[in-house]
């Protein structure tokens, strides 16, 4: 007789792994042995590593494997890597590294950090007037500072720390609201954890302040914190990465488009995500496929990346493509400038064993030398996605490279695999002629 | 003697999976053999599976592992889900865990989707008249829509297709700038293959059709196709969840908060969103935490759903926050609108095994269900955001989920790890107190 299925439990963040998962499988699945196996076949063959992978996180029953590759050839200011990348779409790492290979050929990839402050704020209501917090700010500041030393010591050592703190006037869009902006060098780390418990003090310390100064208490009253936390926004921590030759250079490519045209349809291309915002959001989406590779893969925080480089690309009133071209004098040139806060110590990129391996592939680069990586894949996989698009069309490449997903998913066997593989080789790949021409070859009518 | 090392290579891809492990580990590890078995030790110990991992993506030398949880009692629409959530931050899965419960209690989320229509553009230029390329348009239609139907009939028997094709002049902006705009239903999948070969073949015909009609050649002359490619922006894929209860209903909070006082704060946070985007981006990014971890465990991209939400967060020219709050006639009203284009079937979801069981897991939803999942997870991401840093503040509750992370790091024993929790119980954790107190610990200085 089938069990009474429960779909909702109280206290089940205190069962053990196991538990949870016996719970899962039994309310949620019709063979719950089955899944419950391989649910547990994912786990690591050891106990020890597992268990970090299973404390990255909370109410964790497996783990979700993500294809683990490089993208070699990536020459960047001079030096060579090979750029590890986690990705689960098809076509990516390929496309990475050949343009890598490409731009090899072309003197590879310049950047530049630009800046590397970081943002949080201390939002803050008051009814009362802010012009004699004004007058006494040296003094808060001071105050501050003193009482946030056990937490910046460290951070100070490392040659970053706090930058500035400034009283913004948010009054006029909405009553009575204020900001404390504070700006941070964190140096190596993304510094999250950092900047938010330096905010949290902060803001203890300024109630305090506030109740405690003659001057303000009396003008100001009680201030109300909302809350205190870092900005995900940074748009003074950038970067660019730049690729350029002669046009002459450029090769050729298929149909007989010469490099001039190539050039020019390239130009085109990069115009239009300026222009309209349906095509920037694809046109940018191809550039964080090769910035989230390389972020997941050195255990750096996506949505964080993410947030921060759309919001960038709207920095002017209209969400436009990340990227610029210009083919002037002769010369091709292509860059991005994003921003990217990124960290190569702290975080997640200690802990997680793969994340590590990922570092040390890396060379062991500083965070500014890891924005530098990061940005130049992005810019690759943007000039991989736009050579493709103004030349052949996307679809031909990827729907190779998903042929065999495709095949996969109706269990195709190795020799069908071969089968359809020389079949498709000058037809236009679909999902539906791929199972149609599948059925034939199962139905012996071929 | 050591090895030479060499940094560049050409055939990489060509290699076999050894062949380009021990290629990356012989040139840019310390220790080959001991990187090669770590990177061997991640292989699925089924070869089949690890087959179907390893042809996700392109130059795979192992898998990622990311953390796989479930966030239980998410009641959507009435009914109740446990969640599968692939994400590497700590603090998510609780966090989205506690809001599914409080608002389970209160009524759970009720969604809306609110249209599921997919865009794409051919992006053409020609110098000549489109005045009377409008005229033949439904030709032209016709003329595509025929030579279209090897693709298309799959789709149209699932009651998808193509909707609209429309011809757009952006010549103002950009000389010569034309777009074929085409919108699809693709039902449950998320379409992207589909659009994109619709949109090549529509390109080829489009040019045919200029070259062969007599009005179109003799005044619009050779249009130049740029490229054809889907828009992940979807302003036209939307989905709304929202959570509702009377203020009376919100409960107590630390510090004596009362519900009503918990309200005016979580509404404060919630305006301050919408008014400044420093703020903004940080609150979406949030929301992101909750949505990508279901959107990766359900083997969706996360690229497409991150650059189509963040754009839309910018459609009135300002970065704003995605998410709503009323406090009116004494009700809380808590809710997110956001696009969303995802897919149940096709594509990863598929060919992923654990995607698949994500898939199984939440009862095999629709696309529109798993529209109104993830929006939820989203929605509930964003609630219990929101409560912490309004209440409590967010490094309290992180930091404790990010002790265990820290402790691990400097491989601290499971005694060391006992101790140090107790005694950071009523403490400020920050990541140099803990090393601080486990080298005491170590130093018998405790």
């Amino acid at each position: 007789m089938a069990k009474q299925e429960n779909k909702t439990i109280s206290g089940f963040s205190k069962l053990n792994k196991r538990g949870k998962i016996k719970w899962i499988v039994e309310n949620f699945f019709k063979e719950p042995e089955a899944v419950m196996n391989e649910l547990m076949s994912y786990w690591h063959i050891n106990d020890e590593k597992q268990k970090i992978l299973d404390e990255i996180s909370e109410n964790t029953i497996s783990n979700f494997h993500l294809p683990y590759g490089v993208a070699p050839n990536f020459v960047i200011d001079q030096r060579a890597f090979a750029v590890p990348m986690v990705i689960e779409e098809s076509s990516v790492v390929a496309a990475a590294s050949s343009s890598a290979k490409y731009w090899m050929e072309r003197g590879g990839f310049s950047t530049e950090v630009i800046s590397t402050v970081k943002i949080g704020h201390i939002h803050f209501y008051t009814s009362g007037s802010v012009q004699l917090l004004r007058s006494v700010f040296a003094q808060l500041k001071a105050s501050l500072m003193t009482e946030v030393k056990a937490l910046t010591t460290n951070m100070n050592k490392r040659g970053g720390g706090i930058l500035d703190i400034e009283l913004l006037d948010f009054s006029e869009l909405e009553p009575d609201y204020y900001q404390l902006r504070v700006k941070f060098e964190t140096c190596d780390s993304m510094g999250a954890n950092f900047i938010n418990s330096v905010l949290e003090q902060f803001a203890s310390s300024f109630v305090r302040f506030c109740k405690t100064n003659d001057v303000v208490r009396s003008t100001l009253g009680d201030i109300e914190v909302v809350m205190s936390i870092l900005s995900n926004y940074t748009p003074e921590c950038i970067v660019r990465s730049e690729v350029s030759c002669p046009i002459s250079d450029l090769g050729k490519y298929p149909g007989g488009l010469s490099a001039e045209d190539f050039a020019k349809r390239f130009y085109k291309a990069v115009r239009i995500a300026q222009i309209d915002p349906y095509r920037a959001v694809t046109h940018n989406k191809g550039i964080f496929n090769g910035i989230d590779a390389v972020v997941l893969a050195t255990g750096n925080d996506f949505r964080a990346i993410e947030a921060g480089g759309h919001a960038y690309a709207a920095r002017d009133g209209q969400y436009r493509g990340l990227s610029q071209c210009t083919i002037d004098g002769g010369q091709f040139r292509f860059w991005l400038e994003i921003p990217l806060a990124v960290g190569t110590v702290g975080g997640l990129t200690n802990i997680h064993p793969v994340a590590r391996r990922s570092i040390e592939l890396l060379g062991h680069p500083s965070a500014r030398q890891l924005m530098s990586i990061i940005a130049s894949v992005g810019l690759a996989q943007n000039f991989a996605a736009l050579r493709s698009l103004v030349t052949t069309g996307i679809q031909k490449g990827h729907m190779r490279m998903h042929l065999v997903n495709i095949l996969r998913q109706f269990e195709a066997t190795e020799k069908e695999i071969k089968q359809t593989l020389v079949y498709f080789k000058d037809k236009v790949v679909s999902f539906s002629a791929v199972r149609d021409y599948l059925n034939l070859l199962r139905d012996k009518m071929l």
